[in-house]
Formats: structure tokens, C-alpha cells, sequence
């Protein structure tokens, strides 16, 4: 399948990275290619040679291109942006690229600029889920991996035991789908929790700042929590 | 140890059966200890004659009382009130009843006036937690198992495995007090996390609405999460 990442950070090199090893056809992407390409955003793509030499093992295309560029691209999209830039982000690639898409949004909105740890741009009655479902209403929008850092997101089986993912959405379907192949299939993930509509994208998101205090008591972000039950 | 407990709803009730069981002197109290007993709120004294014989069989008072009454009896103080009351609650207790004392801080700030389910009154930038050490200065306020129902707070070996409680706020001491004595003597928690100062409320509170959407994915609220750290 071919897969458009929004995005460029560490976030969507690490899915582009792990999506490439299964044998999708990836394209990250930036605001300002050039930019991104001269700060070494692409990890993935860390040079001319390694390209060439990604492109010829997959024998598919490993690229990088504008937000348009990769929603065009994708059959899938992802948006790996930082939360505070999603919605620029995704307006720049297009409502008419992401037409009918499924777009798993693994962001998070938060706020830097009260210092460490961040907070949360919005939170409570609204969600950056919410707000990208609503500004397009024709992509089928699926909140998941946001509770936990890249390297877990792709890579589950690191943790000692199964831990637990989330999605949450207002397409049934598209949920069924995520979880079905991209989280299990993909990624690996037994455990995956649906919450129903994106309203829950609130509480998926208001995790981060109890998971930002267990990351500095437990000193790793090697870290997930799992949902335990009783009878 | 004789507690107080401020509230006297199902929270309250939970903690008082099992205090007293433990072989505690306990408190439970009301804004209006006539009108909670007509709402039947006592459950854990239900009828003269149950109160009568658990005076007999515990040899110590289990009693209730106004928030000023219970806030004047225990040498340890537990918020059990609705967090929407929970300010009032302790005023009405009066400072002086309060001051240097342990206060484990149990409740949530839940706006039940949006419907079902419920958002937080504050989040993200304040807590509870915060607003009551704040509006305390000289009372040792630790939060903490606010974060599950009632029965888990009691009685997590209920659940198939091991999970996570938290504690947090600006006195270590107090921290490590209610860490070992409170959760890991009395209530059976084996795994505790510090999760520092008071601010860590935040997150402890916005866990809310995660847990709430969990309630209704899994249909059980005895439920917990279990934080899993790798390498």
C-alpha cells in the first residue's frame, strides 16, 4: 500500500522507517522540503545512497515531497505533525487529496510555550481528533498511537508484556480497519481497545501529561500502559 | 489511627468499611449529617443496632459527623467529597482542624453539568489537588486513588494482576507516608508510583476521561492500568 506521512520529525521517520521494512511505498513530507532536507529530517532517507538503496531492496518508492505531494501519494494517510501544526499541515495538503481517505492521526496538540513539561493547547469539551474530523469531513479520521512514543508505536513487543493501544473515531469501519491492519497486522499490537466515536480523542490526548510525569519517575519512554480488568 | 473522612457518599462509605475492618477509628461526615442520614448516605453504619455492634466488635468509634466534626477527629484526613464540593467541603471543615495533617486527596473535579459523561471543571494548567494545597498551605495534601473506583482502591487484588497507583504532591514525607502505610499497608498495593510534586495532579486528574470511555468500551468499572516500563 502506499502511504502518505504528514509530516517529518521523529514521529514519521519512525513510522516511515518501519512501514518501508514491510514493504509500503512511504512519502514523508514538510512544509518546506528543501528546509527539512538541509536540518537532516530524513532519517530515513539519510542520503542519496541509502535511498537509492531502499528504493531498489523494496523495490518501491521511499520519498519525500510537500504535504500535497504525500496526501496524494497515500491510499493511507498518517498525520505525524506536531499537534500545534496539524491543522496548517493538513490544510496545506489538501481536502481534495485526502477525499475518502482513511488518515490515522497519531498527534498531539501539545503547548510548548508555558515551558517543560508542555501542556495541552485544548483539552476537556474539545480534542485536535475532533478538530480534523471536522475540518475534513470527508476523510475518515482514526485517533491511535497517540499514548505512547515512536519507538513503542511500531514496536510493541520491546515492552516486557502486552500493553494496550487505542482507537477512536466516528467510522466504524475505518476503526475496524486500523486496528484490524495497521495495529495488529502491521505493527503488532494484541491488545487494541475501541472507544467509539472521536469524542474520546479528548481523554486519548489528556493522557500525555500523565504520561509525560512517568516519563521523568520512571526515566524511560520505553513505557505503555496497560488496561487491566476484573470480572 | 483515627481518620476523618470528609464526604459521605459511595466513595466514602468504600473507605470506612474498609478502615474500620483495618481497625481504625473512622470519621465519615456531611454538610448535613440530618439530611445524609435521611438520604440512607451511611451505608456503612446503616441501622443503630449494625453501628452498635461495630463499636463492639472494633472496640473504636465508627461514627459520623459534620466536615468540621470529622476534620477535629482524625489524625488522618481523606477528601472523599465530589470534587465539585470539595473546596466548600474542606472550608467548612475549618483550617485549624486541618493543620499538620496528612490529607489524601481521593476526588475528581467532574462537571456533571454537560451531561453524561461527565468533563473536568479545570485541567491541563490546575487541579484539584493544587487548588486544595493551596487553599491548606498548612495541611500535607496527598493525591492520590482517584485514579479507579472505589472497590480497586480497596481491594486491588480483585484485579488478575498487579496495576498502578500514583501519589503525588509538595511534601515527600507525606508522600512516602501514605505510599507505605495508606496504599501499600492498609489497601494491599504492591506497585506505587511517585510521581512528585502537586502539579502531577494534573495528569492524575485528566486520567478522567480516558477511564470514563474505558468504563464504557470494557463495561466494568473494576478496571486499572498498569504502567509497563522496558529497557
Amino acid at each position: 500500500m502506499d502511504i502518505g506521512i504528514i509530516g517529518s520529525g521523529q514521529v514519521a521517520q519512525t513510522l516511515a522507517g518501519k512501514l518501508l521494512e514491510l514493504g509500503h511505498g512511504v512519502m514523508v513530507s514538510s512544509r518546506d522540503v528543501t528546509a527539512a532536507k538541509d536540518r537532516g529530517d530524513w532519517g530515513v532517507i539519510p542520503s542519496a545512497g541509502e535511498f537509492a538503496a531502499a528504493q531498489t531492496a523494496l523495490g518501491r518508492a521511499a520519498a519525500a515531497g510537500s504535504f500535497a505531494d504525500a496526501a496524494a501519494f497515500g491510499e493511507l494517510i498518517i498525520n505525524a505533525t506536531a499537534g500545534e501544526h496539524s491543522l496548517d499541515a493538513l490544510q496545506s495538503a489538501g481536502t481534495s487529496h485526502l477525499h475518502g481517505k482513511i488518515l490515522v492521526d497519531v498527534a498531539n496538540p501539545l503547548d510548548f510555550s508555558r515551558g517543560m513539561p508542555p501542556t495541552l493547547l485544548f483539552c476537556n469539551t474539545d480534542s485536535l481528533g475532533e478538530r480534523i474530523q471536522a475540518a475534513l469531513p470527508d476523510t475518515r479520521v482514526v485517533k491511535a498511537l497517540n499514548t505512547m512514543n515512536a519507538g513503542v508505536m511500531i514496536d510493541p513487543g520491546q515492552l516486557p508484556e502486552e500493553t494496550t493501544v487505542f482507537v477512536a473515531g466516528d467510522d466504524q469501519k475505518a476503526r475496524d480497519w486500523v486496528s484490524a491492519e495497521v495495529l495488529t497486522a502491521w505493527f503488532g499490537w494484541r491488545h487494541v481497545v475501541d472507544l467509539g466515536d472521536m469524542t474520546a480523542a479528548r481523554g486519548l490526548e489528556m493522557w500525555m501529561p500523565l504520561w509525560l510525569r512517568l516519563w521523568g519517575a520512571t526515566g524511560t519512554g520505553v513505557m505503555n500502559l496497560k488496561v487491566v480488568t476484573g470480572a
